[in-house]
């Protein structure tokens, strides 16, 4: 059976079933996204205020074997958001379901709709004197259903792991329009397959995410941040591990830094104040968030102290105050605006396994070196492994000279992630981007037993077609 | 298709085709299950000693459309370890597969074979100056295949997780016979479906899961442990709150006992020595692992004062040294041990959201009243919302004059946890035992996802029939 494009008889069925508000028109934020790599296309866009009218969209769908592209907050950053060929889509949007269903702080629970945004839901943690600490630069506009089916990861994932961890249970649509009533708050649930796990991370080929229960964690007393120069990664690697024999798991964040991200935001964003007089080669941001009796910031110092004796680091600066750490934060967080305004050739999301990254770091310079004069701009978040390694033209060159290279570019990244046991998709998920990537670096069984999940789910191939797996 | 036994030919071509010692012989133990409520059956043994000898069984059963029942420790209490009829089955011993294929103390990482014992993984993982904090009372026997197929949980969870989150990846032999090879060792990998998630807790269902890459935590600098008389499982619920504001994650169990455990000890294991003279209703075991610069003893010290201003706690004592923890944790660990000596008449192991947990365990009692007369050993993992609710008769009778009444007691029970949104199947599993339940309280989108994901996967059904999904 192939799939079908969005007709005006559908559209009147649409009508027809939904209340008043639930079909939109079809504006151009629905039809972008923000890398401007692909251009999208909608049938129809419908953003029921409820999952039972969710549950319609699906069920029409998936009858008249029209495709359906669920749309979060369009953050995405490997189109797995947009479809830009094939049949006309319905866009489902959850943008009317954002509420948060209830807040439970003795239980470190929270109970809120899949289009609820995620620094909306960081505000009502906080209200409630808790944190969920899911954090990306793209919170004030990324909504929780699109994070979790991304699985998405950011600054704190070293602690409390990625939306996968710091979920509960979900409340989701299947590709049968059949309601999933997941929404459970327990730490313990054997009860059956981990549906739940399943449809995180499937970037809505399985279904749509309409809620979810979302774990909190209790607010640290105190909380402490540090910019520390390293010699190089494999002395920032130790250093975390010091900072963790030190804080245990008091250590929130643990951000890599290149120089080539402070010449960056120097040429690009001149206003962000640069931390060191002489910039650094390489440096780090530590997190700490500490319990009572302890000072995140003397425990900063000590730490300091111990790695400048141990030969670890060089130079250092302590926040004294929040004004500072949110300075330091900004440095780390506006170099991705400045990678942007730079114009990369290519951007690779990757993982390895920690104790590989001082090689990688070291020997990937030399395979791009052979393609050309590039420069490269390294960061991310080391405590997890993930980096965000960037490749761009040299001074006085731009993006558009380059782009005949950029898969060389990506292939030879990829391939040598790969070699050494690394993921070319650590936090950004396969979406349209990265599907080829996962045919030739995924292990061929679990392939196979993706495309079996996928077909015994969504035998029609209604759900967000050409994302992760290639149509059939 | 219908699954076949084994026969004299298909053991002929699974000796002509592994190597020697690799069948062994059908002693009572594979056959056993520690509640002594199945008696197992098996056509055969094999024990492979490597992953490529385990997919050639599991390709060979494939074919033949004879069932595999995959075997860890044995300690599983829900029979997913045991199959008492149909076609007489595969027997697969991981017991060969032990190895510690390599620790990363940098990573916080390591790599064990699924037959390796947990107490070994513990050590090997404390050999290192780091800890693998699953951990459950069978730890001498239970293995990590096991522990992961079951995704275990203990006493551990509520700061570490349960087994799957212990869990960065897996090596697997599919259902029909491909090796899934996915032991990274990454803390972000996006790349394509949870297919790990989805092994673990599937209790060999859907594969057998052959090597896990398992997450390693820091030592905490310092370990202290407390008893503490609380007059309500309310009041136990609040300084576990209070718990956390002075430890944040540092607080690593928090178990709740009732004086039954103590009554039950007194009378079955009189050598464990009793905690208080006088035997309180409600108790708590709190134990904490800090970070550098906090005194334990100290911060539990602090804690008490406070709770008992509060007016949380009456009494409580807290642990001087190791011999003391030790004294206080033997007194939980041996409360399953003196149960299975009264003998109950049925255990649960349920979980609850939080706040639900105190008007549970004020009401359950008045259902199970009705029933007849009993005693109820109500104890467990109250910083996870699991409570093992386990019902024995009266004093002086014995559990064989109440057996008839058996399930009527687990519906109740059952009935209730449901009703308040909680789980019937919390870390012990479905098996066997529990297939029913799964059935009556079950999601139907959830069921029906599973039963799709299973056909999917393994359309003959050869993996652990009759375990977690009704046999066809």
């Amino acid at each position: 059976m192939s799939l079908k494009p969005v007709t005006p008889a559908f559209v009147d069925t649409l009508h027809a079933t939904l209340p008043e508000g639930a079909l939109r028109e079809i504006t151009p934020n629905y039809l972008e996204e923000p890398r401007g790599r692909w251009a999208g296309q909608a049938g129809v866009v419908v953003a029921p205020d409820n999952v039972e009218d969710v549950a319609k969209v699906i069920g029409l769908a998936h009858e008249a074997s029209v495709p359906v592209i669920p749309y979060g907050g369009g953050t995405g950053l490997v189109g797995g958001q947009i479809v830009s060929d094939g049949p006309a889509p319905v866009l489902l949007s959850l943008e009317r379901m954002r509420a948060i269903r209830g807040i439970y702080p003795e239980e470190n629970a929270m109970v809120v709709e899949a289009g609820a945004i995620l620094s909306d839901v960081h505000d009502a943690a906080l209200e409630a004197d808790r944190l969920y600490p899911l954090s990306i630069a793209a919170k004030g506009s990324a909504r929780i259903g699109g994070l979790l089916s991304t699985n998405a990861g950011g600054v704190n994932v070293l602690r409390y792991g990625n939306a996968r961890e710091l979920c509960l249970g979900i409340e989701a649509v299947l590709p049968d329009g059949q309601i999933y009533h997941g929404l459970k708050r327990l730490r313990k649930d054997n009860a059956g397959y981990d549906l739940k796990d399943l449809l995180i991370g499937a970037e809505g080929t399985l279904g749509v995410i309409t809620a979810a229960s979302l774990r909190l964690a209790p607010r640290p007393a105190g909380e402490g941040t540090a910019l520390m120069v390293v010699d190089n990664p494999q002395a920032a690697l130790s250093l975390l591990s010091m900072a963790r024999d030190h804080m245990g798991d008091g250590v929130s964040a643990f951000e890599l830094i290149h120089k080539a991200g402070l010449d960056f935001l120097a040429e690009t964003l001149p206003d962000i104040r640069q931390p060191f007089a002489e910039m650094p080669e390489w440096f780090v941001l530590i997190d700490v968030g500490l319990a009572r009796g302890l000072d995140p910031a003397e425990a900063l110092e000590t730490l300091f102290g111990e790695a400048l004796e141990a030969g670890l680091v060089s130079d250092g600066m302590i926040a004294q105050n929040e004004t500072q750490r949110h300075e330091f934060w900004e440095v780390r967080e506006q170099i991705p605006e400045a990678n942007r305004l730079i114009g990369s050739i290519s951007s690779h999301d990757i993982s390895l396994p920690m104790s590989a990254i001082p090689e990688f770091i070291a020997t990937a310079p030399d395979h791009i070196a052979r393609l050309g004069e590039f420069r490269i701009n390294c960061f991310g978040h080391l405590g997890d492994g993930n980096l965000h390694y960037n490749v761009f033209p040299a001074p006085g060159e731009s993006r558009a000279d380059h782009l005949d290279l950029r898969d060389e570019v990506k292939r030879v990244v990829h391939d040598l992630v790969h070699e050494m046991e690394g993921s070319v998709s650590a936090e950004h998920g396969i979406g349209r981007l990265k599907v080829e990537d996962l045919e030739r670096y995924g292990d061929p069984a679990h392939l196979s037993a993706m495309r079996a999940i996928k077909a015994a789910l969504d035998p029609v191939g209604i759900m967000n077609p050409g994302a992760v797996l290639r149509g059939r």
